[in-house]
């Protein structure tokens, strides 16, 4: 047994605890079935279960957002731990079991009764975007219960997704995170997660990222329809207010660090063949707080984030399939810099 | 007598060594005479005589580019040592008076015989700029001679400026001292100093930050110049090839750093009454530059230096009238930095 008391995290990741079951599709699969594209829709059991008689799954893998970033973290040999609500079906020990091959410790309680393991279908098209379809499952029944002082005043960083304000409970486990962190002088960063629900959320967004965080992360889509504003460079003028550092990620066009009134643009890594972006985003922030945590320049943090992103692009799934201590050290020499 | 053989200094500067001769003037007196207004323009002793004639001059201080710089620098506890060329007459004595009392080591053999000490005729018009007709005199006579192994191979970084390749002489000086730093694997620092001078040299500044330098200094019209390419973004493009690190100062917008992939915008310092801009560029270099050599982050080197860009701006004058350190932690503090 891990005696919790004595041990220091980096990071403490808060977030959904959800499987990923993969399959490949054409456009067609998504424009025929009328299905956002590029974004993340909740869906109910019934609905996931009618797109899943459809499609022929390649992988299921675990994911979840917090989860992938901290699955990043230890790659890099960071310390982290995960806090989700799984159900101890199936589908929920194979989520235990990859998050704890991946070096992350996670000690919440699952369910024995009630929904199922989360779990989202990442539709994979040509062009290797992802829309994914979310049933939370038992992600949904995260409470305040599961989140515990001692946890979050042994993290360093509590890192916490937005994909967790779709559900009360979770809502109320992340605030209490919040207030605790605060309490106890830990960085809060939060990632926006995704355009949609920064659409279903953004006026309670502001308030929270006012309120409480410290380093946010979200792509150029996210941060505009925060705002509501479509002139990227006015967000930038806009966030620098409320966070001590955000991290903007562009695409092929890399991305942009706020820090105050210093703004660093970084390029993107080169990617050749890009098979699946699932993941992109999660392992860009598992990047960058390798980098912040081990006391890096930002504009260093970014490389590193974008060299992250681009393991996880070129390969299904949003776990890192070598080691990204490695992988990040051979990519920055390049540049003529060492980690 | 100072041993040099053991000093270490953190910053060799190397440049014209310039008293200033500053005149406060109204726009009709640039404009009247066809003088060329906000740049640097070579005069004979004689033309220098007839501008003389003509103002009412309000000081005499101190300058010369690099002069300045490693004058900001030593103010900041930075250790500098100076080399250029002055007359043994009382416009040298007060240089070297003037750069002994900033704190900076300056050894070089004045002239006894030949021109006098180089001046510059500083004309400040009432929207703060500056106009430059500089005589350089005994300036021009600094030589490969003057260059020694030992005092370039004591210094971590060699500050050159473009003004020294306007004569051949101090051009043979400024190349033996690349070729010594680069022997004894010292940073190369060089300002292009001037719009003019760039134009004048662009083709051979080109092949000698190529070859040589790894820190360029410039504002956006000399990096324009430089390239020929009206658009910005473009010439980052292009600088980022060619050095490790470039600082491109931009006025009231601040400065952007190029560090390979990454670019960094720099807000500027917001300043109520500029009263000459004489030095901005070259304290803006020093300040960027204590922060090099104490290890900041390049966002912080650039910020550092556009608060001592702010001090230089406010009062006649190219050297600080106050502790650039202490001045620089009270500005900082504002934006929850320290040093």
């Amino acid at each position: 047994m891990i005696n919790r008391d004595s041990t220091v995290y980096d990071v403490v990741g808060i977030g959904n605890a959800i499987v990923d079951v993969l399959a490949k599709v054409g456009e067609g699969f998504i424009s025929e079935r009328k299905l956002a594209k590029g974004a993340m829709t909740l869906v109910e059991a019934v609905d996931a279960g009618k797109i899943y008689n459809d499609i022929i799954p390649e992988r299921e893998v675990s994911g979840g957002s917090s989860a992938n970033t901290v699955a990043g973290l230890s790659s890099f040999g960071v310390s982290c731990a995960f806090i989700g609500k799984v159900h101890d079906d199936e589908l929920g020990q194979e989520f235990k079991r990859s998050i704890g091959a991946s070096g992350v410790d996670f000690f919440t309680q699952p369910l024995n009764q009630g929904p199922s393991t989360g779990r989202s279908i990442v539709l994979v098209t040509p062009d290797a975007e992802r829309s994914m379809f979310t049933y939370l499952g038992a992600a949904k029944k995260l409470s305040a219960k599961d989140i515990d002082e001692e946890t979050i005043r042994s993290g360093k960083i509590i890192y916490l997704e937005g994909y967790l304000w779709d559900d009360f409970s979770a809502q109320r486990a992340m605030l209490k995170a919040c207030k605790l962190a605060q309490k106890h002088h830990r960085k809060i960063a939060f990632s926006l997660s995704d355009k949609l629900c920064v659409e279903r959320h953004r006026v309670e967004f502001i308030k929270l990222i006012k309120k409480y965080v410290d380093i946010l992360f979200c792509n150029e889509d996210e941060i505009k329809a925060l705002f509501q504003e479509e002139d990227l460079y006015k967000t930038l003028d806009l966030i620098k207010h409320d966070v001590e550092i955000a991290a903007i990620t562009r695409n092929i066009q890399g991305s942009v660090i706020v820090n105050g009134r210093v703004k660093i643009f970084v390029e993107a890594e080169k990617v050749e063949d890009v098979v699946d972006t699932t993941g992109a985003g999660d392992l860009y922030a598992a990047g960058f707080l390798f980098g912040y945590t081990t006391d890096r320049s930002l504009g260093t943090c970014a490389m590193i984030g974008s060299i992250a992103a681009a393991e996880i692009i070129t390969h299904y799934g949003a776990r890192p399939e070598v080691s990204l201590r490695g992988f990040v050290r051979n990519q920055l020499r390049k540049y003529g810099k060492t980690i």
